[in-house]
């Protein structure tokens, strides 16, 4: 540990877990901790409990080797600093997040949402090292998105831009479970999406056997219809293909928005991109225009999955 | 004419005409001239020409008060400033544009396309004065867009950015007949597009009277059909609100990636926006999440059309 380096503190605040480290200026996560973010009723509690955790680090490191606080949250706003509507967390709307931890720790704060976050995170130490035009799509829960166009974040005039999860693919397709608006992205290219499809799959190719039969609906996830297509289970395969094939619209569509050198894939469904990629790419390039096909490339990110998200919250930081 | 102030030259190339003129600081256009690109076979005579006639202008207000030239022209590189692929231009591929103008006037210029050349006019002269992220799109014989994001035109990593004309609305829809892509929204927003909504729509409602059956498919125009949804033909109008559908739909998905304060629309099609616009915005919002509806303004360019393109042209030298 090298106490003349400068360090930041990154924060990824999920509804279930809040996972927290700090980074030294060259990427390493020297210290490491995670909390359960429901276990704090009031915000208060919550900064302090980070504040406890980080304390004997940064007294070792020396405050003034502190850059400041970067902070991945749903619906953080770079602009403002502030959650303005947050379903899945346990305090109340229009948070002003940046300006507490700020006070608290008396050093810079800064806050994005956890796609955004993690398209920082991918310039400052992952795939995108070098690149200055490239987005980064979120395959989890949800489908997220971070756009960096001339190597700045691409955030709109209100904070809010990148949020190509919702972006229509069908338009009167499949009804979002969040917003009812119909056909998005996220309704299908999400685990949540991918596990619909499987329903859907299962209940209209009764005859065709498949592993999947054996689970009831409410059982059936993203990793089960992984484990089952590794197996060679034709319905599973299906599945994603299917996915595939949509995402492979929607990421046509990005590459004429703003034409990035590069789109690199994170999150839990990029384990299984043996059985969605090349489908992706194929669709991708037969909905672009002939001058755009094959120039946009498709990377996975090579970040470890659970230190990439505190790593893009401290470049929010460590950028500056 | 205050020959203190400092000009521009713009330059408006289509595949039929060119217009030019030379515009003050304050966006006059203190002369204006156009020329029939295909009567000149060489780069060389038509870059001639344009000097020939701008130089009495320009003897007049003194080389030193010129800024440079400002370009328009159809897949004009702004990074580059070489027209890469031009169909429907009379000279060679590849054309080094940018520096040919350059060297025949001793001073900078650049080039883009047309559209992200209005988008720049729109923020030097017109309606987005003031605004730092908002697009212009363009409803003309084709669909057209500019991206400006943080007070700078969105290029991408190659310059090839914001080509939303292409962005698939209607996967596997109707076949676009320059690049063979199925859905994209020019095949249905643009003059052309509509036209070919208008001969299937008088293909499946024969029973349905409308002064547009007193036509040959070949002689409907989308110019005919304003005129006829202006006298309450019901057909006209519903091939308006189909439109309108469809360009909602789209107008959502450029909504979610950029997040911008407004957008702009320009060209033919805007005036036969009392038909179409209402439906866009209900199909807009409707296809949005709940947090960004009724955000994005819709507005329409005030800029009168035959200036709009050489002002836009000119702004990409006179803002620098």
């Amino acid at each position: 540990m090298d106490f003349n380096q400068k360090f930041a503190i990154g924060i990824d605040i999920g509804g279930t877990n809040t996972a927290f480290g700090i980074v030294d200026s060259t990427g390493n996560i020297v210290f490491r901790n995670r909390l359960s973010t429901r276990d704090y009723i009031t915000i208060d509690s919550f900064i302090s409990a980070i504040e406890e955790s980080v304390k004997p680090y940064i007294e070792l490191t020396g405050i003034d080797h502190l850059t400041g606080i970067g902070i991945g949250a749903p619906n953080g706003n770079l602009q403002t600093g502030v959650i303005e509507y947050a379903p899945n967390l346990p305090w109340e709307d229009n948070l002003p997040m940046g300006n507490l931890f700020s006070k608290k720790f008396n050093k810079p704060c800064r806050i994005t949402n956890d796609a955004n976050a993690a398209a920082i995170g991918e310039m400052t130490y992952g795939a995108a090292k070098g690149l200055k035009d490239f987005m980064v799509i979120t395959l989890g829960t949800g489908v997220g998105s971070g756009i960096i166009s001339n190597g700045n974040l691409l955030d709109g005039f209100d904070g809010y831009a990148g949020e190509l999860g919702h972006t229509i693919v069908i338009p009167e397709g499949r009804k979002h479970w969040g917003t009812n608006v119909c056909g998005c992205l996220e309704a299908y290219a999400s685990a949540t999406g991918i596990v619909i499809t499987a329903n859907e799959f299962l209940n209209c190719n009764e005859s065709t056997p498949s592993l999947l039969q054996s689970y009831a609906p409410n059982n059936i996830t993203a990793q089960l219809i992984f484990e089952c297509a590794c197996k060679g289970d034709k319905i599973a395969i299906e599945i994603f293909q299917y996915t595939g094939k949509i995402l492979g619209v929607a990421l046509a569509n990005f590459a004429l928005f703003s034409s990035p050198e590069a789109i690199i894939f994170f999150g839990g469904l990029t384990k299984a991109k043996d059985f969605w990629m090349n489908t992706a790419k194929e669709y991708m390039d037969k909905n672009l225009p002939p001058n755009f096909r094959n120039k946009t490339k498709l990377i996975v990110s090579n970040l470890d999955e659970a230190d990439a998200a505190i790593l893009g919250a401290a470049s929010l930081v460590m950028m500056k």
